[in-house]
C-alpha cells in the first residue's frame, strides 16, 4: 500500500498554502493596477516555480513541489480536480439562452479561429519540420498535425477566468467567446485523439475514433437539452426532501464529478464534462442564488488560484528556451487565432470593434496546450525546445489577451464612491451639528487633498446646496460639486452620530456626509459615484453599522463586504 | 517526471463523485432515521470499501480506489486535507470564551478519560502481549505504549461532526467534549512522538522529543491568545483594501493550510494546526457571517463527506478479523474511555446526566487511532490482525457515540410544521374566501389524514378561533386545535392568493393558512410549530415566493431552503 510520508503531507499543505496565498496577493495586485485577476495568479506559479524559486532555492522547490513520488500526484491530482470544479462554475454562470442566440455566431468564430491557425501551424510544420522542433524519426504527419493543433487549441480556463475579471462574462460577447472556445478545444481534443490513433497508442479506452467523436457529441447535445430539464424538475424534490443546503451542493458537486470523469474517459477532457455539467444545472432557476454563491466563491478563491498557479511551476525559462523557435510560433499562434477568429465574428454580422475583441478574446491559449504539450512528450513526437516554446507562448498569449481586449472595448471598472477616498478624508465624528458647518468641514479637507482653495470649494458646494438639497434619504447626504480643472474625483466622508438635517425625501436627518467634487468635464462621473453611494447604503442596517466602524479602515471594509 | 494516467485521472473524478454521493445520500437516510448524518457517511465508506464493493467487484474497486501509484497517493492527499479542512470547521465555529470558561472540566475530561484506558491498554499489553497482537521481536515498551496510546485517544473530527449533527456542537457540553478531545488527542500524538523515538525511527523532522512537546505547547498557546488578537486587526485591513470576499477567504484558508503544514512537521497531525486556525480566525467579530457560512457550507458538504466515506474504505472484515481480540479490545477502549471521562466529568461539577453525555461523547475512537495505526503497521509494531481490531473498534465506537449521547442528553430534533405535512394534506388553491369555509376545507383534509372525524375537528378548530383569532400577521393564519388521544401532530397547509380575513393584528389578509392539530398531552407541541411558522415567514417576501409554488413539493423546498 503506497503512502504519502509525513514529510510530503507537510510538503502538500505547504505548498498549496504558499501557493494559494501567493496567488490571491499577486491577484490583488494585478487588480489594482488595472489587470485581470488572474495574470497576476498565473505570475504567482512562475515567482514560485522553476524559473524563480527553483533558481534561488532549488531545495525548498523540490520539496515544496517535487517532480516524483507520491507528492507529485498529489499536486497534479489537486490542480485537475481545481479546473474541473472551476470550470464547473464557469458553466454555472453561463445562461444558456444566451449561448442559443449567440450560436451561430459562435459557430464561425470557432471554425475559423481554429482553421486558420491549424492551416498555418499545419504548413509550418509539414514544409519546415526541422524549424519547428521535429523530433527526426517521429511521424511526420502525426508531428505536423500536432503542431497545427497546439497552435490551434485555445485556453478555455483561462479564457473564462479573464472575461470574469473583466465583468463581461455574462455579456454576449463574453457568451460569444466562451461558447467557441469551448467548442474549439473539444474539437482540438478529437483531432488529437485522432494523432494519438495516428502512432498506435490512443487513449487507453479501447474506443474508436468515430465512437469517441460521436460519444462526445450525443453527451454534450443531452446536456444542453434534456439533462438541464431533468435537473429542473429533480432539484425541487431535493430541495425539499433533503437537509439543506447539503442535498443540492452534494447533488451539484456529484453531478459534476461523474460527468468529469465520462469526458475524461472518452478521451477529451475531464474539464468539458464538468463545464456542461455546470451549464445544465445552472440552467435551472430552482437553483437558489445563495447556492450558486457559496460554490462560486469557494471554488473562485480556493481552487480557482490553485490551478493558475500551477501552471508555471513546471517552466524553467533558462533550458531548453530557444528565443527565434518561439517567437515564430507565438507570430504563427496569435496572427492565426485572432484574424481567424476576427473573420469568424464580421462573417456573423459583428462590429468590428466587437470583433477584434473576439479575436483577441479566443487568443489565450496555454493550459489545453500544456497538457497536449506533455502528452506528445511522452510519446516521443516532440522535442523538449518545441514543449518549452509552447508553454511560453501559452502565458504570453494569456497575458496578452485580458489587456488586449480591456484597450480595445474600453472597458473600465465601476466606479465607487470609496475609490476616491483617501486616507485623512475621512471624519469620524463630525463636529458640526448644520448643514452649513458640515459642508465646511468637509469641503476643508477635501480641497486639501485636492490641492484646491477651500474658499471656493465650500463656496461651489454651498451654492449646489441652495439649488436642491442633497439629503439622499435612508440617513445619506451627499453634498457635491463640479469643478473646472479637477484632474479627478474626490471625496470626502463624514460620519454625524446625532444627525444633521439635509431636507431628504424622507424627512430623515443624514448620518453619512459624503462630499463629492468632479472635474467638470467628466459627465458620468458625478452620477455614477451619486448612485453608487446610495446603492451602498440603501439596505436598512448598513447606516446604523456605519456609525458603529472605528475609523476609515473599518468603514471601507464594511463598504466592500456589505455588498454582497 | 511522475504524472497521473488518463485512466487515473477517470478514476479519481469517479471516485470522488461517488464517495460523495453516497456519503451524502446514506447521510441523509441516517438523518431521517433519526441518527448523526455521520453514521451514514462512515457505512457509505464500508460499502463501497474492501468489504463492500471489493468483494462483489473487486475490478471495479481496484480502478476507483488504487491501494498502490498515483490514484492512492491522490485519494490520500485529498482525504488528508478534506479532514484539516473539516477540522478548520470546527475550530470557525467554536467560541473562544466558552473554551475558556469550560477550560478546567475539559482539562479533567482529557486527563481522566485519557489515563484510565491508558493504564487499562498498558496493563493488558504488557502482561499478556501475545493476547493483544504482539509481533514477537517488536520493542515490547513501545507496542505496550502504543496500545495504550490506540485505546485512549479520541476521533477529534468523529466527535466535532457527531456534535454538528446532534446541533449541541456550541452548548456548554459540546464545547468542554471537543476541548477535551483536543487535549486529549494531541497528549496522545505527543505519547506516539515518544514511541518513535523509543524505536529510533523518530518522525524526520529531526526534532528531539522536548522540542516537539515544548513547540507544540507554545503554538497552541499563541493561536489561543496573541493569534486571535492579531487577526482580529488585520481582518478589517484585508475587508477594506482586497476585493470582496476573495482577500478574506484566501487569507483565512491560506493561513489554515500554513498552521497545518506547521503542526504536521512538528510531529503531530496536521488537523490541529487547521483546528487552531480556526479558533483563532473564528473568535474575531470582524469576520462576516455570510464569510463563515460560504467556508462552512462548502467544506461540511465537499471535503467532509470525503474524508468520512474513506474512513472505512480499507477495511476488510473479511481477513485478518479476530473476533476475540476485537471484543476484549472493544471493552477496554469504551469501559476505560466512558468512566474515566465520565469520572473527569464529576470532578468538575458536572451533572449525573450530563457528565454520561462527556463519557459517551469522548468514547468515538478511530481517524486518530486508524492514522496511529498505520504507522505503526508500517514500523512492524504490530500485527495486521491488531490493526484491523483496531480499525473496527474505530468504527464501532463511532457508531455507537452519537445514538448514546442522543438517548443519555435526551436530544430531541427541532420540530417543524413541515414535518408534519404529509402529502395530500396541501391546497394550491383554497375555494374558501371566507374563515369558517376555509378551516372547513383544512380541517377536512387534516381529519382524513389523522383517521378522525370530520365534523369533530371542524368544530374543535372553529371553537378555539372563536375564542381567539389566529391570523398571525405578515400574510399567515393558523388556526389550531388541541385534540386527545391524537397520536402525534397533524398540520395541513392551503393557500389563498385573493386571502382571507383572519383578524391579523396587521390587518392584512391572510394567504397562508396552516391548520395544525396537536395531541392534547403533548404541551411543546403546539408552540413549536407555531413559532417555527411565524418564523419561516417572517422574512416579508416568503410569502409572496410561497404563492408562486407549483404544489406542495415547490412549497416544502422554498420553505427548507429559505431559512438560510
Amino acid at each position: 500500500m503506497d503512502t504519502l510520508s509525513p514529510r510530503e503531507i507537510t510538503g502538500m499543505f505547504l505548498a498549496l498554502g504558499v501557493m494559494l496565498f501567493c496567488a490571491r496577493l499577486l491577484g490583488e495586485i494585478s487588480r489594482r493596477a488595472g489587470q485581470p485577476a488572474v495574470i497576476g495568479e498565473i505570475l504567482a506559479g512562475i515567482l514560485l516555480g522553476a524559473t524563480g524559486l527553483g533558481t534561488l532555492a532549488p531545495d525548498l522547490f523540490a520539496f515544496l513541489f517535487p517532480a516524483t513520488g507520491g507528492g507529485a500526484y498529489v499536486l497534479q491530482g489537486l490542480t485537475t480536480l481545481s479546473i474541473a470544479l472551476f470550470l464547473l462554475v464557469a458553466g454555472l454562470e453561463i445562461d444558456l439562452s444566451t449561448v442559443w442566440r449567440q450560436g451561430k455566431t459562435a459557430v464561425g468564430v470557432a471554425l475559423f479561429g481554429m482553421a486558420l491557425p491549424f492551416a498555418l501551424g499545419f504548413s509550418a510544420a509539414w514544409f519546415l519540420p526541422g524549424s519547428f522542433g521535429y523530433e527526426p524519426g517521429a511521424h511526420r504527419l502525426a508531428f505536423a498535425l500536432f503542431l497545427a493543433t497546439a497552435l490551434s487549441i485555445s485556453a478555455l480556463p483561462i479564457i473564462a477566468k479573464i472575461l470574469m475579471d473583466l465583468r463581461i462574462y455574462r455579456s454576449d460577447l463574453g457568451v460569444t467567446v466562451v461558447a467557441a472556445a469551448v467548442l474549439n478545444d473539444l474539437a482540438g481534443w478529437l483531432v488529437f485523439a485522432m494523432i494519438l490513433g495516428l502512432l498506435g497508442t490512443g487513449h487507453g479506452n479501447g474506443l474508436s475514433l468515430g465512437v469517441t467523436v460521436g460519444a462526445t457529441l450525443a453527451f454534450t447535445a443531452a446536456m444542453l437539452t434534456v439533462i438541464p430539464w431533468l435537473i429542473h424538475r429533480i432539484l425541487p424534490w431535493i430541495q425539499a426532501y433533503t437537509s439543506w443546503p447539503g442535498g443540492v451542493l452534494g447533488f451539484a458537486l456529484s453531478l459534476a464529478l461523474f460527468s468529469a470523469a465520462f469526458t475524461e474517459w472518452l478521451g477529451v477532457h475531464a474539464i468539458f464534462g464538468a463545464f456542461l455539467a455546470g451549464v445544465a444545472i445552472g440552467h435551472s432557476s430552482h437553483l437558489r442564488e445563495r447556492t450558486r454563491t457559496t460554490i462560486d466563491q469557494f471554488i473562485s478563491f480556493f481552487f480557482a488560484p490553485l490551478f493558475f498557479a500551477s501552471i508555471g511551476l513546471r517552466i524553467d525559462f533558462a533550458s531548453h528556451f530557444d528565443p527565434l523557435l518561439t517567437l515564430m510560433i507565438f507570430f504563427i499562434a496569435v496572427i492565426g487565432k485572432v484574424l481567424g477568429s476576427l473573420l469568424g465574428g464580421r462573417l456573423g454580422g459583428v462590429p468590428w470593434r466587437e470583433a477584434w475583441g473576439i479575436g483577441f478574446g479566443m487568443s489565450a491559449q496555454g493550459t489545453m496546450g500544456i497538457i497536449l504539450g506533455v502528452l506528445a512528450l511522452q510519446v516521443g513526437l516532440i522535442s523538449q525546445r518545441l514543449f518549452v516554446s509552447l508553454v511560453v507562448i501559452a502565458l504570453a498569449t494569456s497575458l496578452l489577451s485580458g489587456p488586449m481586449m480591456q484597450r480595445i472595448l474600453r472597458l473600465k471598472r465601476p466606479r465607487r464612491f470609496i475609490d476616491f477616498l483617501d486616507s485623512g478624508r475621512f471624519i469620524r465624528s463630525l463636529a458640526a451639528t448644520n448643514r452649513t458647518a458640515a459642508i465646511g468641514e468637509l469641503a476643508a479637507i477635501a480641497a486639501d487633498g485636492a490641492r484646491l482653495d477651500r474658499e471656493k470649494v465650500t463656496e461651489a458646494v454651498l451654492a449646489r446646496e441652495r439649488i436642491m438639497a442633497t439629503g439622499l434619504g435612508n440617513g445619506v447626504a451627499a453634498p457635491h460639486a463640479r469643478l473646472p480643472g479637477l484632474g479627478g474625483p474626490v471625496v470626502a466622508v463624514g460620519l454625524s452620530p446625532s444627525g444633521i438635517d439635509f431636507d431628504a425625501p424622507d424627512g430623515k436627518p443624514a448620518h453619512i456626509l459624503c462630499l463629492i467634487l468632479t472635474p467638470r468635464e467628466d459627465d458620468g462621473a458625478q452620477l455614477e459615484i451619486l448612485s453608487d453611494l446610495a446603492s451602498t447604503f440603501y439596505k436598512g442596517t448598513m447606516v446604523e453599522q456605519a456609525l458603529a466602524v472605528e475609523g476609515m479602515t473599518g468603514f471601507l471594509a464594511l463598504v466592500r463586504s456589505g455588498r454582497d
